[in-house]
């Protein structure tokens, strides 16, 4: 006998739950289909050579690899390399600016910790263009996940979205020299307090306390998002890229309340750096009001080229993505997701005597009206029966019996409620609709 | 450079085929949640000494499997081994009889060829009892499959029935010593024709005339599935698993009607054996009329333990299964999808001077009212813009300039008549809805 085990970081959910996540990604599809985006499904497996074009350090140490014949094959770690893979090869068939979906599992062999994943969904939307895209989309993504989030009720959250050359510029402005350091320790700022950042910059990179005085007036920078957008514009730093930044944040602001995402619900964080290398203007990170310690929810931003290890074609893009697996275990940890009990049919159909015949036509008459509805074969005691039903999380339970059958009426017995009444097939329709 | 190419083996649709393809499983899925099936979704990966539990021969060899750290990974290679893991490791958690879909990826390193997949999708349906499992699930589970593959449109087709009692009882009647090796015969009868039969059963087998032709009257049976069932009960055979599969098939075929398939697309064919040491009972396969040289694009049957390798609880089920990846390509080959281009947008607005203001607010409007639609963008020629529309295969573009905004209009373009008016909000919105 072996032990039916499932591999320890890899996420498998009882029907029940496995509900409840399916109408979670549901909710996302419909929403970024509500948009137009595209979807792509591409394959698990990549050759080596071609997922890895781009990786390194960290990343690659977790990859699933292995040879297979001749071949060097790669599960995929997320869903960005292969869309680089898939809009290049494909890139005389598509329409720019290509909009794209993918909702898929990826892998990374991580050491398995509570709430971290092996195994796990990401849902990707990207928007790509043919050597320039406009500016609008980088509004327009982060209002599709805002949809999303507000739909799947799981109470107050916030976009925060920033444009990494606002940084850069104030950094290259202000002269100093271990940029990507001082970066990520303005990304750490919120967790390793105002104290230590300013130690930090004062011993080990030796920096002035006006400039750290600038850096902090800098991050500190709050009030409303039009009241920050003020204050950036009359820090007048004399640089391009800053200023730059300034004006794409100011038209993002804009456009995504155009969108409709509300003034609650987005705020500017200037010290957002991420992914050091890849994003190149706007970036986004949600968080979970309250639960800020779960980190970034769904993240992403603006890159200048998807694809250059694979095509000379230039090809900017802006992109958001949640990582959805993980996000679900939280949810259900912090008791955030409010949704009903998962269930698939509405009603059990249980005979009681020989009325099988009858419960078959029921069935079938019910699944030609749209109500997914489940016959209870087995022979079993009546008690087994509802229990069956109760357990399947249906809404009633549809008894038939031979009195039922002779004086034609149906018992419908409501199992939250404990109560049955006898109904006719159009008056139980009513009720089940 | 790195040339973007996919691994051999793998499908990798364009947006337009992905969307179709995406249509099928939302068919597939909508009508085995319609019978109640719950989902579940097992991880790609699973540790080999429980994958591999039964497997062996040519499974085995196309199996890929790789070492990480200490643990001998598998990717999973059908979606049965994984349910038997589920059922046996949630034995107390489900509902019996669990009944249960699952459309996932599966894998299998074979030798490429054309219409061949090394990743592929299943999509299978199957009911477990506990300990027994009525016979009124093996007539519900291919009514499921008529009513997807009729409602997918693609001509006429046929579920054939078989029972494997009845060709057991048959050979064994018989006193037939190579059952196996004739079994496999029988299951190629159609292939080889019957002249090679019959030689093969005389010359390799030394098998008596009487007998031979006792083995062709019984595969030859035709007519109606009421003729072939009169026409087996008057073979009368005295054997007690012949009978009993006689009953069983005649209990199932009654029942199919019941759920409502029609007679014209279901049959009995008593050749059908298919994998010899796992089904014991109803058996399935689906033929694609006019298109026989397909294959079976759905089969399956009764088996009588579904976990043997992790539990001692004897769960018996029965199931059938699409393999979707392989039956989408020969749809798609043989022009048997009559589905309409693949859209995800049904109308694309396009500003014209600066009016994206209002682009923005139409978009917001159309999308609270659940039509899915795209803004386009960037700045180029009108002709560019229109272009981008019939390529997303959108029915429709809204065209939005000054004059449009002045004068609170909008113009219509119907992309396929090649028309445009202009309309207000809400004729718009009845045009489109």
């Amino acid at each position: 006998m072996i032990e039916p085990k499932t591999l320890p970081g890899f996420m498998e959910l009882l029907p029940e739950d496995q509900i409840l996540f399916n109408k979670v990604v549901n909710i996302i599809k419909k929403n970024f289909e509500s948009y137009g985006f595209l979807p792509i499904d591409t394959p698990v497996l990549e050759n080596s050579e071609v997922l890895l074009a781009k990786a390194g350090g960290e990343t690659e140490k977790q990859i699933y690899s292995f040879t297979k014949g001749d071949n060097k094959i790669c599960m995929r770690f997320d869903l960005t390399v292969p869309l680089a893979k898939y809009v290049a090869a494909n890139f005389d068939s598509l329409n720019f600016p290509f909009a794209r979906y993918q909702i898929g599992k990826v892998y990374r062999g991580e050491k398995p910790q509570k709430g971290r994943f092996r195994e796990f969904y990401q849902c990707d939307i990207d928007v790509i263009g043919k050597n320039s895209l406009s500016l609008y989309y980088d509004a327009e993504i982060p209002s599709i996940m805002y949809r999303i989030f507000k739909e799947l009720n799981i109470g107050k959250f916030t976009i925060f979205v920033s444009n990494r050359k606002i940084l850069l510029g104030l950094i290259e402005n202000l002269g100093l020299k271990d940029s990507v350091d001082i970066l990520r320790l303005i990304d750490k700022f919120a967790k390793i307090g105002e104290e230590n950042f300013v130690l930090t910059l004062k011993l080990d990179y030796k920096i002035e306390d006006d400039i750290i005085n600038k850096l902090l007036q800098f991050i500190k920078i709050d009030g409303t998002t039009n009241q920050q957008l003020e204050k950036l514009k009359k820090f007048k730093i004399d640089n391009s890229d800053f200023n730059e930044g300034v004006e794409e944040l100011e038209h993002v602001i804009k456009n995504m309340r155009a969108f409709g995402v509300e003034e609650d619900y987005f705020n500017i964080n200037l010290s957002i750096a991420r992914g050091l290398d890849y994003y190149t203007g706007t970036v986004y990170e949600t968080f979970i009001t309250g639960h800020e310690n779960l980190g970034s929810v769904c993240s992403g931003g603006r890159f200048d080229n998807l694809a250059e290890y694979y095509t000379k074609e230039k090809l900017p893009g802006v992109g958001m993505s949640i990582g959805l697996t993980r996000l679900f275990y939280q949810l259900k940890e912090n008791n955030l997701l409010k949704q009903e009990k998962g269930a698939i049919a509405k009603v059990v159909i249980l005979p009681m005597g020989n009325t099988i015949d009858e419960c078959i036509a029921l069935s079938n008459q019910l699944r030609n009206n749209n109500i997914n509805n489940i016959v209870y074969f087995e022979e079993t005691k009546f008690k087994n029966k509802i229990l069956y039903a109760t357990k399947a999380n249906a809404n009633y339970a549809v008894i038939i019996g031979e009195d039922e059958v002779k004086n034609n009426y149906f018992t419908l017995k409501d199992l939250n409620a404990f109560e049955q009444k006898q109904v006719t097939f159009e008056e139980m329709l009513n009720i089940l609709r």
